[in-house]
């Protein structure tokens, strides 16, 4: 079957693209003695998970136990959960975890590592650990100074736990590629300043987690990272184009969509809204729109509601007609996978299977 | 069990709100003989849209075939697209459905009309069907005046298509309760002119589908409106109570989230991003944030990636530490009920059952 008879709205991976793209990356790290460990976050796909690992990767990250627990159940066996755990449910989750596969974990409070110590101790497993340290996200991770020492020297000393790093993300280096290139030696300099302060105190390291999708083909320029945790790179998407970490080419997922309604002079409507393609917004550019056509990029979906995708139709090439099909390329993959509860796999536009988003959903 | 014994995230309902609003704009419409046509796109549990009827809905109302399915699945009767049905694959299921419940659809196009009519003639079925027309929306739906006059014609001449009236929606009215109140006589003069317009081409009709959440209690002051297919009103949320159309205390679903890190100041970070609560922005106000937390209402999520929610705490009037505890009340409930496999039921905070999202992605 060829993806024009497929009901739409459906999402489709392009596997000749996703494959090229998934030994690019491998190549690369390679090339650059770095380990990779890809988010699973973006494809939720076991088979991707064990596709990834044959080209290289050292295991998965993820950021949920429950999509932990989906990847071990599909026999993957090196997992680190770049998540902080908080609760005695997740405790005894990740303990079960621990029977069947080599666990990590991330955090960055005190609170959270006497907790998975106390569990681990307790079970007789062993956790290994990276404290999270920020150096400009803002989001998780402690400012690089005397808490982070004092963190890092408690997991060193608990029972139960390995410590093995500090864990980085370069999520904050946004912009064009050039602009990106630009901020690497400040945050070269914030790397030096931990690995200073870490070095000053004592503490001692096996490796360094860092990266980012954006950042990917400049890991390389990031100091001191032994270890990439890039999503996206998997299927990459409007955003990733739009910060040129990418060309349209390289996307491999997309949305088809049928054209349902013209009725409203310059604008047509499409069968995917915000329950298809997410409200995630464009973080390139001028920040507007949801996608854009593969067929006619100058068509940009402007606005959405839940299930209708309106498109201006000012920068359109051709006529659009009630009926037609459209491919969308989506701002932002990885929540859009997790609305959908398979992804239509072709070749060529040939339908050669369909895998389920096993870990659609796992939030917890 | 209390709902503090969960696992988080999860989404949560209290029956007692929920029953409370089902209740309310069920004796509304009673008191001004408008019949209600819940939109279950907020909901997908047809235990709630089983309960809509009881509480004297004439049927319900869905976007997607793949919700009437779920719905007719669960013995629903009386069921009403209100999307654009486009494609040999949704006519063979629009006709399978056609077997087991009435159906009713909604068009604003010669191209819908004519496959609807040719798919019912043959299956010998007969579709009821409303003609969309945009009173300010422009979203679906045909300006007033000649082609939408032709379409309704068209409709009327048809085989297998039952004509009842047209269908308006006033998403449009946005604003504060009193600013909803006074763009009214402007939506009165174009439905006026909608009426008339049909009226002097002598189309007659038997009933007129219109309003939304936001205008619920003012649908008495829609001129000639017959029928409301409001669907937030069971659950609400930041949203309707920003646009004051509701207050807190009518919110009826709720995230319960953990504090997983303190470690950037002036920020705590909750185990929901938006993978749980959506990216769906705030319409009302400052317009910013993802959700507030239910205990200390001036802290709001204000940034999230995919499983972190950012709070900014320079409104908290409690100190946070990891391991608490909070309720958040998100932005858009719509899109987050279908990104949960099941609702969990409370009352009072006791745990009373759980309910499974069973119309979750279904956008085909």
């Amino acid at each position: 079957m060829h993806i024009s008879e497929l009901d739409t709205p459906v999402a489709v991976v392009d596997l000749d693209v996703m494959e090229r793209n998934l030994r690019r990356a491998a190549e690369y790290m390679r090339a650059h003695g770095v380990t990779l460990w890809p988010h699973t976050k973006t494809h939720k796909c076991p088979e991707i998970a064990r596709r990834q690992i044959e080209l290289g990767a050292g295991g998965i990250c993820v950021a949920k136990l429950g999509e932990a627990e989906v990847m071990a159940d599909a026999g993957i066996e090196e997992i680190f959960i770049a998540y902080p755990l908080v609760g005695e449910v997740k405790l005894r989750r990740l303990m079960a975890l621990c029977e069947r596969a080599h666990i990590r974990v991330a955090l960055d409070s005190e609170e959270v590592a006497r907790g998975i110590s106390r569990a681990a101790s307790a079970a007789g497993h062993t956790v290994g650990v990276v404290v999270e340290a920020d150096t400009g996200m803002r989001r998780c991770g402690l400012p690089i100074g005397p808490e982070l020492v004092n963190l890092c020297r408690l997991v060193i000393d608990l029972p139960g736990l390995d410590f093995i790093g500090p864990m980085v993300y370069q999520g904050h280096l946004k912009g064009t590629a050039e602009e990106r290139v630009r901020r690497i030696p400040d945050e070269n300099a914030r790397l030096e300043h931990l690995y200073e302060t870490l070095t000053a105190a004592g503490i001692t390291w096996r490796q360094v987690t860092g990266g980012s999708t954006p950042t990917l083909y400049q890991t390389h320029l990031l100091k001191g990272i032994t270890e990439a945790r890039p999503g996206t790179y998997v299927f990459n998407d409007r955003n990733t184009v739009g910060v040129e970490a990418c060309t349209l080419e390289d996307t491999a997922l997309h949305v088809l969509a049928t054209v349902v309604s013209t009725a409203v002079p310059g604008q047509m409507i499409v069968d995917a809204g915000s329950k298809t393609l997410t409200s995630d917004r464009y973080g390139a550019g001028d920040g507007k729109g949801h996608g854009i056509l593969l067929e006619d990029p100058g068509v940009v979906i402007s606005w959405m509601s839940e299930e209708h995708g309106m498109a201006d139709l000012s920068g359109a090439t051709r006529k659009w007609r009630i009926g037609d099909r459209v491919t969308i390329v989506p701002n932002h993959v990885c929540p859009l996978v997790n609305l959908h509860d398979e992804l239509v796999l072709h070749r060529g536009g040939e339908v050669v299977g369909s895998w389920k988003v096993a870990g659609r959903g796992r939030v917890r």
